[in-house]
């Protein structure tokens, strides 16, 4: 069976992989479509090798189709059709306090242990939730980013009627948009990019070009003065962590969705005192998050079919990371992992 | 009758004072006691001259006892021992969000409007919190501070049994230690200096000296790796922004309590993400706050008369002020404003 490598230095290359029999509690799965994450595209500048350790099968947003069952499992059944919740729990720590996803000794399955860019994936069966009948292995690709959304906006407890301001219009961003819009918020997205720009206001959503408009100016117009309940920053731009407290209202919140690496950025630590602001954390997903999510998707309230900016066969995955570094305004490739 | 106005330039004058006859809504007192604040101290330094307006009098810190009525009054009556709550309520502004303590056009009387540090009074009603018969004049000039801690905690949402860090233990660090005891907390404060820290261990407090100890194992050690689940930032010091996100725990908040004016600090944005972080402005107090305050105050459980480093008399502030700048040990200076 096909497999991609991770091979270090902007290299993929396909070879021969091996169908794991599942263990007792794994399943074994034929991956359908697995989305590239903003994570996928570090791991192939480099960045992450130290924790990859290629030659690495990576690549975690996937929809499968259930294949071979191990002992002991009972929550799918072969041929169920399923996205995978790629989070493997280790031995707790105290400082966890319960919260495993985010837990010292939590492990990503695509980024940690091999991942869905191959034929044939085995995986531990919790991680597996059931596809709708009428939702595509296509869109099914879309819960697992879908899920980093509903979860963003459920740390933002965010309520029907609030004004919510997302910094950043990407892949992310955009799914947070559409989840924000199923709660009955007025969203408005802040995106620099002019193509993403274009894409968000035909999806019907008030956008902000950060650049050419002042985003202040532009909130309260907006926002008749009351300016954002919650802001979601999700760019990782020095601009936006200056700006994230000037938009926000008294008690307003803040999450904070982008990866913000490297050096630490100042932050107007005044404000928050002021007005009683609050900076929220935000990272990956828990079990509900995926519910909620498959229950959006099929819904059929988000055209995923708008987002999805190329589908391209397992074997041209270099030619694909290749063409996102070229073309920053991409939303969301899929890879088709049969063919 | 007898008033202290700041002058601007580190300098108070002792002059004759004006007894308002209260207006309608309004109250005259007789002030008992007005604790010195540290924003009292930075108006002393002249860096809010711009916004005081000398000649000005200043103080908000005030135990008093009611002298006379304005129409339509009917919350206290002559007599009646009271805290104020120094808080005036402008026009609403939608960014607001009804959060009247912390919004816009809301005043402090005492700052923006003038203080306690003199006989007589007038205040609107609106502003008194009655004070149980056995709690003395002297303790009831704690309420206002002891308010600010209890609302801190509030925003805190500390519940029995959490692990709570507070650096800086000043009057308002201390207070904020004593309202966490009172919750079932486990409390440790981090103090540098060798008098604060030799008290709040006599007060029966876990106190860590961050310049001698690594604060980051120290609170681990204590807690046996769990680290805190709540740590409150009473210190304005950029050492403190910089180990607040290393002592939380997953889902752990950071209570923004100092006021951190000047240049931006930078943060560690990337912990917040990675461990689901929670940075929480706090501001002043609301209503019940006041009220949890007092009814801390007349158990018993702080023992105020440890906290008081002096009392003076109202002719004395000058001096007073002039001993707070030398002696960054003390703690709580109270003013007679009867004398």
């Amino acid at each position: 069976m096909k497999a991609a490598f991770y091979q270090g230095n902007h290299r993929f290359n396909i070879g021969e992989g091996t169908a794991l029999a599942p263990g007792e509690g794994e399943v074994r799965l034929e991956v359908g479509f697995c989305g590239v994450c903003g994570t996928d595209i570090h791991i192939y500048h480099g960045v992450m090798d130290q924790r990859v350790k290629p030659p690495q099968i990576v690549g975690h947003e996937a929809s499968a189709v259930v294949a071979e069952l191990g002992m002991g499992v009972s929550n799918v059944k072969v041929g169920d059709r399923v996205a995978v919740r790629p989070l493997k729990f280790g031995a707790e720590h105290p400082i966890d306090k319960g919260y495993h996803h985010v837990s010292k000794n939590v492990k990503i399955i695509g980024v940690d242990a091999p991942g869905a860019f191959q034929n044939s994936w085995t995986v531990p069966a919790y991680t597996l939730h059931k596809l709708p009948d009428h939702l595509s292995l296509q869109h099914g690709a879309f819960i697992e980013p879908l899920a980093v959304a509903c979860h963003d906006v459920k740390i933002g407890r965010v309520q029907a009627g609030e004004n919510c301001l997302v910094i950043g219009g990407g892949p992310i961003g955009t799914l947070i948009a559409f989840v924000l819009k199923e709660k009955g918020a007025r969203v408005i997205v802040s995106e620099i990019n002019p193509t993403r720009h274009h894409m968000l206001s035909s999806l019907g959503f008030e956008v902000i070009d950060p650049v050419n408009q002042d985003l202040v100016s532009a909130v309260s117009d907006l926002t008749d003065q009351a300016m954002a309940d919650c802001v979601f920053e999700v760019s990782g731009a020095k601009a936006a962590v200056d700006v994230m407290t000037e938009v926000v209202n008294v008690r307003g919140r803040i999450v904070m969705v982008a990866i913000h690496g490297g050096p630490k950025k100042p932050v107007d630590l005044f404000k928050f005192f002021w007005s009683e602001i609050e900076l929220l954390g935000a990272r990956l997903y828990q079990e509900d998050d995926y519910d909620e999510a498959i229950s959006i998707a099929a819904s059929g309230s988000i055209p995923f079919d708008k987002l999805i900016t190329k589908i391209s066969a397992l074997d041209q995955i270099q030619g694909v990371f290749e063409l996102i570094d070229e073309n920053p305004a991409g939303m969301k490739y899929l890879i088709d992992c049969q063919t």
